[in-house]
């Protein structure tokens, strides 16, 4: 499993665009077979600052990710939106490391 | 629900100690009624990074939480070995927003 933490903050005024577009991505990323878990989250103490945790089945899945229309969609619209690039971290599990506890 | 995200940074040497601490603390933890996921996971580009990925059903979650034994004993022997002070962002979750999706 390759988990994957991102930090985005977003300019002012973006933040209901922004998480309406990550449902979206969200919606379709769910269904590939690759991708077992796919969070969004809002920071309670900062409305501009949003956590994405992505957790793929295997690099293969992540590359897999990034060809599909609703990932390359998303991308496109809150690009503009971000206020300094995003902020990703690849991680390995340490526990929970059987595939059905995700 | 409430999602902690929490990045830890240990000192060099420390790593699997820290690691055996937290799967310690995570086995307690998911027992917790109030406890709907406890990951933990190490940074792939850097071995003494980690992050922990906590979500809680409510606020009194997180107060049980800090009152249990195997949280006590994971503060107290991990204190040391931490590099800086960690950094928790507490997020509430844009998507999925249904307790059985967690």
């Amino acid at each position: 499993m390759i988990v994957r933490v991102i930090n985005i903050y977003v300019k002012r005024g973006y933040e209901e665009s922004f998480k309406d577009a990550c449902r979206k991505n969200r919606e379709g990323s769910v269904k590939e077979s690759g991708i077992l878990r796919f969070d969004v989250l809002e920071d309670s103490g900062n409305p501009l600052h949003f956590i994405l945790y992505e957790v793929y089945k295997d690099e293969e899945a992540t590359r897999e990710h990034k060809n599909t229309n609703h990932y390359k969609a998303w991308r496109e619209v809150v690009e503009p939106w971000m206020a300094k690039p995003r902020e990703s971290v690849a991680c390995n599990p340490v526990v929970p490391v059987d595939e059905s506890d995700w």
